[in-house]
């Protein structure tokens, strides 16, 4: 993997530098920025970052978001360059809406989709960005130290899923094993970032495995959380995002649906339908006046448990029916 | 990490092997065992499996599987050597009551208890079992094919939790990266591994869930599995390997204990604790006759419900407390 050389020269020459990223920013973008800035730091340079603060709750350890700016006013008036970071493109990014002066645009990306709108591009189809930002700051002889490898292993274990993504390739574990040495462990950022629930999370996953039923030969599974359950252990706010994901772990199923009853009689559907069958769950949420894709969808249903269920499950099973006999054999 | 040359000799100097591993074969062990068998078969020698019949469906796409034999009549009268993989002891193996004659006893483990019961022991402390056998094959030269491959990271994977453990290190991701060359794909297995349930097994992990108890302070995890409730999902089999780390995702636990009633007053006990704390759950394991390492171990508890109950969640907790003031504040 090529870094265009120019990247280190304008590194090396200049001073101030912005750090940008998308909306919204995960553990990619959240650890890749992190490491990149800290790194600068480490060479002598001055870094801002200009960042959505709407960071989840999980990736706070990362101390580095502390320094994170959202108000365009405590930005400096000129930079040497600003560093757009996995944004696959420019309209993509959390940027102010007057952008400083900077005599430079860097762009470094993982995204196929990226046509490289920077005057310098490091864009690589790798499993994260946090993979292209090791090996800048490798490049540029930057100290890597304990906090910059947390942060570079929370963007490499975040986009790949813990390494089971099919865009793991040689280079993320070469990484992750340049990460490790000297015995470093990351155990408790990836329990964090992909298994620690409170116990009221917990528990309300296991409610949800509970209600777990499957219908159309296993085509269809429809999990519900009534009121009472949501309530219980603490509000919605503790169904965590994998709960979504428990129909479409079960072997057989293709199509699966979440109802939560997020207030008395108003439910909220998040429907999903499994790669690579044709089968288009937006169909069913446009009807009840939501949105989506092909693969997650969602909307809300207002009535009692049975009319919603008496609504939903044999539209979802017509949803696969109508799909084709091939569908229904494989 | 020092091969014993002795070993090389041995499998350079010998025919025909035969490979045994631990009772109700895990990833680790399955994937291990398989890989060596079929590195040892490429350099023209006759191997041999003896193992538990007892396997995970989702192993099923190891085809090596086919070829392990049950039935120690279909065994030779004697081997070069018996290879010992994943055991930590020998007691540990699934072994034919009445062992054929082996010139030679090679091991090869990563248990920390192992004290080396062969002729010859390539025994460290690493992730998975199958770190090991991967150095052993690339030291005798042996073919490692994309069906070993699968075997390998298998094997790395399910030990390692997807990378998620303590237990892992430079060097299992310096193997993953090996055995990713040439753009080969794992993400179908990692998803079977670690996602992908049956209906029975999904709700078993509910059930566990649903049983989940926390004690001193929320600190110590307890789940039980009663008999009835195996029996009603299918039996011991549809546990998968994540029920026993439900208790050690829940974030003030650091000690967890997982007690499957496998048979009416048998409970098979899979011990957990949480690094960087300095608890090693082997110690109570050790009480009861079992094994295991400092962060994970297991025993057999013979009793009613109520009396292991009374025997193991006091000793859990006088565990945590013995390890100090400091982590009960922590």
């Amino acid at each position: 993997m090529k870094i265009p050389e120019k990247i280190g020269q304008i590194i090396g020459a200049g001073q101030d530098f912005l750090i940008l990223a998308h909306n919204h920013p995960d553990g990619d973008a959240v650890g890749s920025v992190s490491a990149l800035g800290r790194g600068l730091k480490s060479l002598g340079k001055h870094v801002d970052y200009y960042m959505d603060p709407e960071i989840e709750d999980k990736l706070g350890f990362i101390d580095e978001i502390e320094l994170f700016k959202h108000d365009a006013s405590q930005l400096a008036p000129k930079y040497d360059a600003v560093i757009y970071v996995d944004c696959s493109t420019k309209d993509y990014a959390y940027a102010p809406e007057q952008m400083p002066e900077c005599a430079n645009t860097i762009v470094v990306d993982h995204h196929k989709s990226n046509e490289g709108y920077g005057d310098e591009n490091f864009v690589e189809i790798t499993g994260a960005a946090g993979e292209l930002v090791y090996l800048l700051l490798k490049d540029l002889g930057a100290e890597i130290d304990d906090d910059t490898k947390d942060a570079l292993f929370t963007a490499l274990s975040s986009d790949t899923g813990s390494f089971q993504f099919s865009n793991v390739t040689s280079q993320t574990h070469r990484i992750a094993a340049a990460l490790h040495e000297n015995d470093k462990i990351f155990s408790p950022i990836s329990k964090r970032l992909h298994s620690e629930k409170s116990y009221a999370q917990m528990k309300m996953y296991g409610e949800a495995v509970h209600s777990l039923e499957l219908h159309d030969d296993g085509q269809v599974a429809f999990i519900e959380l009534p009121y009472n359950v949501i309530r219980k252990w603490g509000g919605a706010l503790n169904i965590t995002d994998d709960v979504s994901n428990i129909g479409m772990s079960v072997i057989p199923v293709i199509v699966s649906a979440l109802a939560k009853e997020t207030e008395p009689d108003v439910w909220r559907i998040s429907l999903r339908s499994k790669s690579p069958y044709d089968i288009d769950v937006s169909e069913v949420s446009l009807e009840y006046g939501g949105g989506g894709h092909q693969r997650a969808a969602g909307c809300t249903f207002e009535g009692t448990e049975q009319e919603m269920r008496d609504a939903l499950i044999p539209r979802l099973e017509r949803l696969v029916a109508e799909a084709g006999e091939d569908i229904c054999e494989s």
